[in-house]
């Protein structure tokens, strides 16, 4: 069938599980397809398919509610919600959000991005559903990597405690090679190998028909076994006992199965855990077949080898560059210790795992407890290195300044995909970091221009010993600049001019200096002598040269990635306010008060006007009358 | 034997029980008699007193450590660390913190205020204790309330899963009255009640014996429910799920139960929980019977009767104002549910409770999980009010992007202890909310001058309908105005004159209001006439009174009890930036960039110069030449 004819789900009412296998089958092709093209979440998708068209069977969205958490395994509700033919703009400017998005279907109740959110969501809508004394059900699907987040636990807690009809489908991608962490992790493994906790019940079952049916004591003590049964038999305790009634495990890919499963749970009353097992890149040869989850966000591929089309001979990633510092770091001091928020492949700390696998943790989807082990660790005199997200890193905002800022431990950050992200969007942009960090006291905050400088940024990091000390690197590969043989110390907050200039001056740093130095070049062609200055450290600021620019009362334009409101351009203000520096004329160049939605980075710097031509046009406007003219 | 000798706790492994009865009797008389003077967490410290002294007799501080999950009931240890003689300055200005402290003992490994922090912190130095081939025990303390905090359910399922020694004490306050929340609450009470268990096992291994020893089938049928046993038997399977060893539950008030568990811990390899049950307030009568939790933290009594020592007729707490005006609310529209994690009574929050049993959600200790069922309710149109305190909605500051502004949900949020909060010191200082939330999206941001503005404020808030917004308000007592008969709504970004004047102007807020006037009051007799601004808005600013100011060029100086790096001030810095106005003179007044300890607000005030006398002078130093003179 067309899928991109699919109007709502209502049609799947009429199909048998024949032609459900056969839609399954189409679904995936329009996935491997497509995907080729545009790129996107293809694992994580090809592994839900039976169980997103089982789920739209056997409730009625919208008037059931599904929360997909995390969200970029929502295509199939997406194309069976209406939107397959939007597909070629997937993660594209203005074209379809690899995310739910509201304001895209009425079918999308909750939108997310970040994980662990749906149960909580989910909770707040049966608060809502029973006080309007509605029924329809609220079905959240949560992977097993999500529900090891803080704030899911809480939400199974609080949902367990008030006895909430909810419905919650735990994807639990048993066959994942990628290592799944936590002792919940076990558990699950546990409860799927229910057959050994079924056995033992037959076994008790046919142990006491063998007792000779006598009264008194005997049959008491029998009675008493049996009532006790149900936390012997369970495979599920761990839900049970927070007051879930837990179904399962249950094939993901056998429609059988899990319409059964999921007519129980309908009928169930109180919140119901169903398990289901799926295989992540069902159907897709490379995907099924991959051990290192790579298949997990891809970008374009050839469908039959299955290789990824990419750009030839590009420098590294600046994830690449920050943890082969930390690895010759850790190579000479004993102390370093890594620690990583289920992000060992996105933030590439597989090499140095391989070289330190003692020094590497792996904490799960858990940013909170990443950040406060790393003080822990702190507190005895080791130095932890936590790579962690912008976009992430504000789940560990209180622990950054109650645990570490406060007490001043030496916990050195690599804040990862800082700045605009693009085609994850709105969710994922690490725009917030300055100004959420910036404001903390005792921390260092800073942002290297090149892969040279972001290894000398962490040495320095490493060998810091007077606090808190954070590397902010953006997502994408670096200037493929020669690196120095042997690493060395940058004096903390220290500022490197980059172009001399005497009409005006550019502060900025990171991803930004690219467009400062071609503006200036322009610049310079017509007459006006602009300087650029590396303000590779966001705090503290480099006063000495600050107090040298303002005293000559050069005027400055500072531009950043970033949020404006309590940015970095801010700080500048502030600084200028403080020193009493009252004539000094100053502009800011930032990311505005609003969130940005997907694209290519380039189409969004273009959108909020971040560009070179933009950065021209300012120093005009901030120069002083005699030099407009130039 | 005078408590002020104690030097260290090494005195205990000389002490038999009767002895150590006769010590928690002097240490109990001792708090009793020294909090009645200066206040302080008295309830939960009476509850700990064997089980401290148990603590520091079996393990060896400050070698194996101890991590005081909250930290409010640490004060019998830092009696036995040799503080008792400072007691008498506990959380006064420059005295004795009510939390753990670093820079006072080397017994204090770990400072606490917010809860759940502790497994965390613990993880983090069981990684480096191995590395570094140690062998020192490492053991948390933290109390059942605690344990439901996101991070501390991340926390044991990493230890779990890695397998480390440390000790967890869970105290759980079972035979507190005030309501316990979640769940797992509900699982801790069965394994109170392990009696039940026990029985299971006795009555399976008579019904074992009963069966006449044949081989076959039936005797692997009897080895396999053996083998199972372990899973049928123990009360704490939650916490065996997550690979724990569970030991409980334990009498926390006898020291032969304590010894012979802590013994057992001791010899055990792998993460344990030892599961101790005490009585909060635990040996003076008034504290015991104290249904609603009001000697948690209290401040000076009378010991025979009780009786609080307060200052009478004071105005309503802050607090109060807030949840009055919920209720004023809830009465009218039908669609207002209040939030709370665990702060009823610290929200003020019972009394709506009592009028709407159904609409008031307390989820236990969960501010990350609060924050998304808010969001939750509002996708559904829901106008969901979440009561918290301005330190603990740090912990929920990604919920508030990600789910609450992004999707630009119509959450009202009651950001409580805004502000300096005195006694509980640095952890609890409600001062970064301001810039941490002023560079979100869509979020409106308010506090109000007195309890009439503040009911006018909540009000708007209800009713407002574009989105999340904000009221904050301070710790203590509101103003003791006359309140309107009616409530109104405020203008979204109106500011407000309260005094005019046409030499400089003040823009302030909520608690500074006072001092501004005085200021203002003071300069006018000198003839300085100053404009004082009631800057109720701290997002979105009232552009049209700012335009009017900055055109007319009078001077501004900004005051505001938070941290001044990117805050209310900054704001102002950026509209002047913002919009051209070069030559506009701005001054900031706020908290600088460190943390503030503890102390009485007005001292604090004082120490970081906060003061109507530094705002007379800030308004004289930004007066323009000629009026300096004035």
């Amino acid at each position: 069938m067309d899928l991109t004819k699919i109007k709502d789900p209502s049609f799947l009412k009429r199909l048998n599980n024949e032609q459900l296998v056969e839609l399954s089958s189409n679904v995936r092709n329009f996935l491997i397809q497509n995907l080729s093209k545009t790129g996107g979440h293809l694992g994580a998708n090809l592994g839900v398919v039976e169980l997103t068209i089982a789920l739209h069977k056997v409730f009625n969205s919208p008037q059931d509610r599904f929360i997909w958490d995390v969200g970029h395994q929502a295509y199939i509700h997406k194309i069976l919600t209406g939107r397959a033919g939007q597909f070629d703009t997937l993660r594209q400017y203005k074209g379809l959000c690899g995310f739910p998005k509201r304001c895209e279907s009425e079918h999308d109740w909750w939108e997310t991005g970040h994980s662990s959110t749906s149960l909580s969501a989910a909770m707040g809508m049966a608060i809502a559903r029973d006080m309007n004394e509605e029924k329809h059900s609220i079905v959240p699907i949560i992977g097993d990597g999500a529900l090891t987040g803080g704030m899911a636990l809480e939400a199974l807690n609080h949902i367990g405690h008030e006895k909430k009809n909810v419905t919650v489908i735990l994807n639990d991608n048993e066959m994942s090679i990628a290592k799944n962490v936590g002792a919940l992790h076990s558990a699950l493994g546990r409860m799927r190998s229910a057959g050994k906790y079924n056995r033992a019940k037959d076994d008790m079952e046919w142990l006491l028909k063998k007792i000779p049916a006598v009264g008194g004591k005997l049959a008491q003590a029998a009675e008493r076994l049996k009532d006790s049964m149900k936390y012997f038999v369970l495979p599920g305790m761990f839900f049970e006992e927070l007051g879930f009634t837990y179904y399962g495990p249950v094939d993901g890919h056998d429609y059988q199965d899990l319409f059964e499963h999921l007519n129980y749970a309908k009928k169930t009353d109180g919140p119901v855990i169903i398990h289901v097992m799926t295989q992540k890149g069902k159907g897709y040869h490379p995907a099924e077949s991959d051990v290192k989850d790579k298949w997990h966000g891809v970008g374009p591929y050839k469908i039959e080898s299955g290789e990824k089309i990419k750009a030839v001979d590009a420098p590294p990633a600046w994830s690449s560059v920050i943890s082969e510092a930390l690895r010759e770091e850790a190579r000479v001091d004993k102390r370093v210790v890594a620690i990583t928020p289920a992000m060992i492949l996105g933030s590439k700390l597989e090499k140095f795992g391989e070289e330190f696998p003692d020094r590497l943790f792996d904490v799960g989807i858990a940013e909170q407890h990443a950040t406060t082990v790393a003080a822990g660790l702190a507190t005895q005199g080791m130095k932890p290195f936590l790579a962690i997200y912008s976009t992430f890193l504000q789940r560990a905002y209180d622990q950054v300044v109650h645990d570490v800022c406060r007490q001043n431990l030496n916990v050195v950050f690599g804040i990862d995909r800082a700045g605009l992200v693009g085609a994850d969007g709105e969710t994922h942009q690490g725009v917030f970091d300055i100004a959420f960090l910036r404001h903390l006291p005792n921390i260092v905050l800073m942002m290297p221009k090149d892969e040279n400088e972001g290894r000398n940024m962490m040495h320095t990091a490493m060998n810091y010993d007077d606090g808190p000390i954070a590397v902010r690197y953006p997502r994408g590969n670096a200037k493929g600049v020669k690196v120095d043989e042997e690493s060395s110390m940058i004096p903390i907050g220290s500022w490197e001019v980059l172009k001399k200039g005497t009409d005006a001056v550019i502060l900025t740093f990171g991803t930004t200096i690219d467009m400062a130095m071609n503006a200036a070049e322009t610049l310079t062609k017509q007459g006006i002598s602009v300087r650029v200055v590396n303000a590779r450290f966001i705090k503290p600021l480099d006063e000495e040269m600050l107090h040298e620019i303002m005293e000559d009362q050069l005027p400055i334009l500072t531009i950043e990635e970033a949020v404006l409101q309590g940015g970095f351009g801010s700080a500048v203000l502030e600084f200028a306010e403080e020193n009493l520096y009252r004539e000094q004329t100053i502009k800011r160049m930032g990311i505005p008060d609003r969130f940005i939605e997907h694209g290519s980075v380039s189409q969004l710097l273009k959108e909020i006007d971040l560009t070179e031509e933009a950065v021209a046009a300012n120093i005009r406007e901030i120069l002083p009358s005699k030099r407009k003219r130039a």
